[in-house]
């Protein structure tokens, strides 16, 4: 049992859709979310620069006393989580593994799929997760750079959309994907469009909510799960604030997201 | 007569068009070019944040030893070159009061639609600005943010921008604009797009070719030429370096932008 928050970290608000998740299943956590907003987006910038910014985000959190840190941003899973691994000793999780799993957990996935930024798909870390885990795999990463703008302009249900998933879908599906890997905490909220698109006997995996559960396992495995009896509360920090930001983040949330404070990094 | 170079600044790469145009239109002239790809885009944040960035984006080229700055991004300009002018002596050109001047040049002009991030749009610089020197004007501003990833991605001939352009360019023209001002440095290239959705007898000003025109009456003015008989240097410094930035540097300038170096900020 431990009382202290959970820190989450993404680089916009696109990560409090694992938030939204995590809510579900262990709602009696506090959760205290670091969102980049002055730098967004991550996923078009350099690895260097990933670690750089997520590491200043990590030490944001530590200095929040929160007791273990979810990398709620797939960029920065990608190219971050190993060197976090070995600055930090609080356990620091990622969306990757957890979706990798989740994919895997259907025994006849064999044709994969998997659409992201540039950047994650660029650093290779699904591919090389999933190949370590079974052989025999096809694996299709697509970088789908305009989701991320799109979903942030809520234009899920415009035709632009519907022809911008068409450009990055058809070549997985010609090539008879039979799993989706979404692999940026922003695609849940494209699950309606993707469906209309993608024949039904896709499977769709999003690293949302695969993460959540992730999180569960682990929080009971290291026994740091906080006393049931209670209500978590919700702490959201922004390095830029705006109105923008504030509907997004009810969007992605669901819900209201409170008053949101702004965050000074790196000092 | 002054030999020293001309600094830029963009948020990121962008602002190469109105390098592009100042050196068609000043040979002679040394550029230093900073673009802030670390934390791009700039259209999206507060104009707190972009104060702050561009604050320190012009102490990195005064520190180079500039002799004059061009605020080569709309956004920028909009919401930081007041306060950057009370802050420094040196003298700082943005692109919007030639923008402002091109599309008054036009004693008809009468009709007037803006197209800019949201920030741009939101600080009603522009309209501010035209509304103050022509009295009558009818002005509609468009926050167009799709238009710069769409222009990132190199998707200019692709019809998801087409029909985002219609989305964005149908209420404009359906109020009888006369005059469409592209008030982002990344617009110039959607030019070729533009020609075939608005009816002809708009008129297009855009910001960077106005800006360099500007910039050279302004060099003139106050005796800051450089001599004219010698070939001048361009010189890129990004705050994040990738194979993209490279790419899309070549393709702003037209040409190749050759090594490109890392720039640290804020220090």
């Amino acid at each position: 049992m431990n009382p202290a928050p959970l820190g989450f970290f993404d680089s916009g608000v696109g990560g409090l859709t694992v938030v939204r998740a995590a809510q579900e299943l262990l709602p009696a956590e506090d959760i205290i979310y670091l969102g980049d907003t002055a730098r967004l987006p991550y996923g078009s910038k350099s690895p260097e620069t990933i670690r750089q910014f997520a590491d200043e985000d990590v030490r944001f959190l530590i200095s929040r006393g929160v007791k273990a840190i979810v990398v709620a941003c797939n960029t920065a899973t990608a190219h971050a989580l190993p060197i976090l691994h070995q600055h930090y000793r609080i356990p620091i999780i990622g969306v990757i593994e957890a979706g990798v799993e989740a994919v895997l957990a259907e025994p006849k996935a064999e044709r994969i799929g998997i659409i992201a930024t540039r950047g994650t798909i660029r650093s290779h870390a699904y591919q090389h997760a999933l190949a370590q885990r079974r052989t025999g795999l096809i694996i299709h990463g697509q970088p789908a750079p305009l989701l991320v703008p799109l979903v942030e302009e809520n234009w899920i249900a415009h035709p632009a959309t519907q022809q911008v998933l068409r450009t990055y879908l058809d070549p997985l599906v010609e090539k008879g994907i039979d799993t989706l890997m979404l692999a940026c905490t922003h695609y849940p909220l494209l699950i309606p469009a993707l469906s209309e698109i993608l024949p039904t006997d896709v499977r769709l995996v999003d690293s949302a909510t695969t993460c959540a559960e992730h999180l569960k396992q682990e929080l009971t495995r290291l026994d740091l799960l906080a006393p049931a009896d209670r209500e978590g509360k919700l702490e959201i920090h922004l390095t830029d604030l705006s109105e923008e930001f504030e509907n997004l983040a009810r969007q992605f949330l669901r819900k209201s997201p409170g008053r949101i404070q702004r965050a000074t990094l790196g000092n």
